[in-house]
């Protein structure tokens, strides 16, 4: 039982008013006050106890500094009351469907919400603000909670705002490409609708089974579509949110300009809901691809992969839509713990190109010519192309299982570092260096078209002292060559404290002022994404 | 000389305190006071009046509600010694100098500054703002002066803050192509400078041999290479910007990803210099594509324009980088008063599209696979193909110099709207029914790739009577096909009052909000971009 408690150095239980040292195991806390929040950085938290609610609690780990629970008003019978008469039916308080959405779904942070809510219009969400900032009870949103820094489900008892029955495209305009629905709408479902008309979404991920498009605007979701489509901050045409007070924000046009004063969708989209609800998106959606081909190739260096990103960036111009890659430790993991099969002749990194285009001929035209010119210059020492959609889920696989692979591997320290691209491999060497035995293994791989490096560390276990060589020597390496600390995951609850190795003090003092003027009382999404207020040292 | 006073009903100055009708001439004004600004929707206003300055003043136009001088104050011999201190010889008051920077340059719009300054550092902007905010002394940011809704030029005596020495390059990266560089760098400058590098800038312009980088971030510019690179809410990665209050806000990460707290420089694009003044910029930059045609096609309905389009958009896929429009009235201009010849037989319609790739061969083979499949589905009735320069430039400029030709047919009431892309003809349509023999004639051409019409109405001089038949109309029939009032212009200080006709209360209460959070005492472009707080009738 002690691993649950990995990363949480103590406990502070309001009822006996004193630190709980957290090597003892968790069947040993005392029942009589109830801990509001665990929030730990690895997954093995299984268990919430349900004694009685003291409604105050106060966690710190390692990696965060200590949370203490903001003085919001507790959920009453009244409370529930009003919200089982607003949504019948879908005011939910059974324990066991409360689980999966008290848990992040790498089962790493752990709320104690008591209440989720269904909302299928905005206008329930806007009684729901209403109520709530009136009560001052704090709101959770929720998309499909497939966050990877806690931004998505409680860190105490917020009552947890779900978007999943808001699930209703509103209208797509073929002309355009315009699509508009409410934030509910799972990613692939809306892929699918669109698949059917002869268009895309812009952006695609690996949880699109799961996650909700509103949720994607509001963590500014990256992903694997980046590189051609851009960013959701240029496709994302309109938005509605509900503002904590209860306000409809209708930004909802489907215009591909419209210069009509302060763009306010932006505020909202990367804010991790805590300026307001995404209740609807309009998002300008790319034509089909005719062709897709998918090369898969080896070299022998970091920068004979850089000179590979150049060629490819000019011989295969506009049909070029990912260019991806992995290490030889990744590709030893996906081999290792999932059987895949390295399709070429083993090589120090290896790069995932896809290519999209409206012609076959001209896309395997421009294909064929580029390896030509890396392979006989000895760029590239090996490759594969496929042009199947069979065969290119095998070479995808290769690079999307990764986070898979590394689950099997030990106990995982991710980080999602956005560099100046000749750097991004830099960071992964000089980790290696600097944790020497400490570390089971340092990975890299990523989005090399974007500057976003996924670097991971691997230990048997849990290990703080590992953790404290990692951190916070990881965000001072990228602050010293201006990279970000969070490229594309955002920085929700884990995050939220490093905010200061990417944005000055006076960025911060402006995110907290417009914070304050739209969300008052800070009912939304508490804990997230901005940094604590006072540094919370608790003696 | 009544010519003069076009527009404008009456003058209110405050020596005499009395509102002083315009259709008397110019020179019967009373010069014991000063008129301020003198605000009108045509060209002919050449003269300022150098009196005693007396520091209010009001202005009343048919268009937009009166304007009123807010309470700022007066430039004084100290406030001048201080500036011409920090910025010795960059600190200008001769009245000749100053005359450009005083009017815009439709030379629509005049105020009557009486000091412009020319920074060369952010230090020295941060410098000039903390200095104005502290005495409560107004400025106007000015970028190339190129705008077309009075944004960048003074309305009353507000100081000129000039970026033009602000003027250089700071990075070229030509691995990820993103290029930083000062606020006041000339758009054509850094196009050259991209070009030498196989680079380009993501966004041209006609103005952009005057136009500013830092002023097209303000305004969010969008222009002729949106269709294809997108807006500049996506291809600006980072910014530094001086606040109201001398603080520099610095966000000039050069990173395609950065999800680290809310995405401030969005709220400074398309800000109109109202909440901060930007300073410098990074911008990603595509490459230089190897290879451009053009094509200019005649269409007999607008309705086979946009099933034109939707093949164009099916078969050109990628390589499309432009589909712009223009009707047979604008084409009868250019013949008319440019002398430029129709290069294709006489049509409704004529279509401009133009593809940019990376291989000649393959695009040259996409855009004949096109103009076959319309032009044997009769789609297009005629049309021309360039792919030298000089054959290229000579197509462009029947769609670039439309607003040339307008200029000497008469006097042209200008209208940037946006519209579902299947409407954007029938508000010209429905404008030539509305007006009848009232108008000299209304024509449409635009961005029928963006969903923008830019509506012209000519009549041969100013006409009151017209504009009331052209305004609110044109706006309502905007809004109630859910398009937007300022496609790319702005709002600046002609089009403020018009904002609710395309965004909700609720929208326009949190933009005073912002701006009161970053201006607090609203010494940043005022009468700019919000709508004047209290309706403004003038008995």
């Amino acid at each position: 039982m002690a691993a649950l408690f990995h990363g949480v150095e103590r406990l502070f239980l309001k009822h006996t008013a004193r630190w709980w040292p957290c090597h003892q195991p968790a069947s040993s806390l005392p029942l009589v006050g109830r801990v509001l929040a665990l929030r730990i950085n690895l997954p093995g938290l299984t268990e919430t106890r349900q004694g009685r609610c003291v409604h105050s609690g106060a966690v710190r780990t390692s990696q965060a500094s200590t949370v203490h629970r903001l003085p919001f008003t507790t959920v009453s019978q009244q409370d529930l009351d009003f919200f089982e008469q607003l949504l019948p039916g879908r005011t939910i308080t059974d324990p066991e469907v409360l689980e999966s959405n008290n848990v992040d779904w790498l089962k790493s942070v752990r709320g104690s919400s008591e209440v989720l809510l269904r909302p299928q219009t905005t206008e329930e969400v806007s009684q729901i603000l209403r109520y709530c900032n009136e009560r001052r009870l704090a709101v959770c949103p929720q998309g499909g909670n497939t966050g990877l820094v806690g931004g998505s489900v409680p860190v105490f008892d917020e009552i947890i705002l779900s978007t999943s029955l808001m699930n209703q495209v509103l209208s797509f305009d073929s002309i355009s490409g315009i699509l508009t629905c409410q934030a509910g709408c799972v990613l692939e479902n809306l892929s699918h609708f669109l698949e059917e008309r002869d268009f895309i979404m812009p952006l695609d991920l690996g949880a699109k089974g799961s996650c909700h498009i509103g949720g994607n605007v509001a963590t500014n979701a990256g992903g694997l579509r980046l590189l051609r489509y851009g960013p959701l901050r240029g496709t994302v045409l309109g938005l509605e949110a509900v503002l904590a007070e209860g306000k409809v924000l209708n930004c909802l046009a489907a215009l591909r300009k419209d210069n009509t004063g302060y763009d306010l969708k932006q505020l909202l989209i990367g804010s991790e809901g805590t300026l307001g609800v995404i209740t609807a998106i309009s998002i300008m959606c790319p034509r089909k691809p005719r062709s897709v081909n998918v090369a898969f190739l080896g070299c022998s260096s970091f920068q004979q992969l850089l000179d590979t990103f150049q060629h490819c960036r000019s011989m295969l111009g506009e049909v070029l839509s990912a260019f991806e890659f992995l290490d030889s430790a990744c590709m030893r993991l996906v081999e290792d713990h999932l059987r895949l099969a390295n399709p070429i002749k083993e090589s120090p990194f290896y790069i995932l190109i896809e290519t999209a285009g409206s012609n076959a001929v001209h896309d395997e035209e421009k294909l064929h010519n580029f390896l030509e010119e890396v392979m006989s210059s000895s760029l590239v020492t090996d490759g594969t192309v496929a042009t199947e959609e069979s065969k290119i889920k095998v070479l995808w696989a290769l690079r999307e299982r990764i986070t898979e692979a590394l689950r099997h591997d030990g106990y995982t320290y991710k980080y999602d570092i956005s560099l100046p691209v000749e750097k991004i491999y830099q960071l992964v060497e000089d980790m290696r260096g600097h944790l020497g035995i400490r570390a089971k293994s340092v990975v890299g791989y990523g989005h090399v078209g974007d500057g976003n490096l996924h670097l991971n560390i691997v230990s048997p276990t849990y290990d703080p002292a590992l953790l404290s060589a990692i951190e916070p020597y990881v965000y001072e390496w990228t602050a010293k060559h201006h990279g970000s600390i969070s490229a594309e995951h955002g920085l929700g609850l884990k995050k939220r404290n490093y905010i200061h190795y990417s944005k000055p003090p006076e960025a911060v003092a402006v995110m907290r002022n417009i914070k304050a003027m739209l969300d008052p009382k800070g009912i939304l999404n508490p804990y997230k994404t901005l940094p604590d207020a006072i540094p919370s040292h608790v003696p």
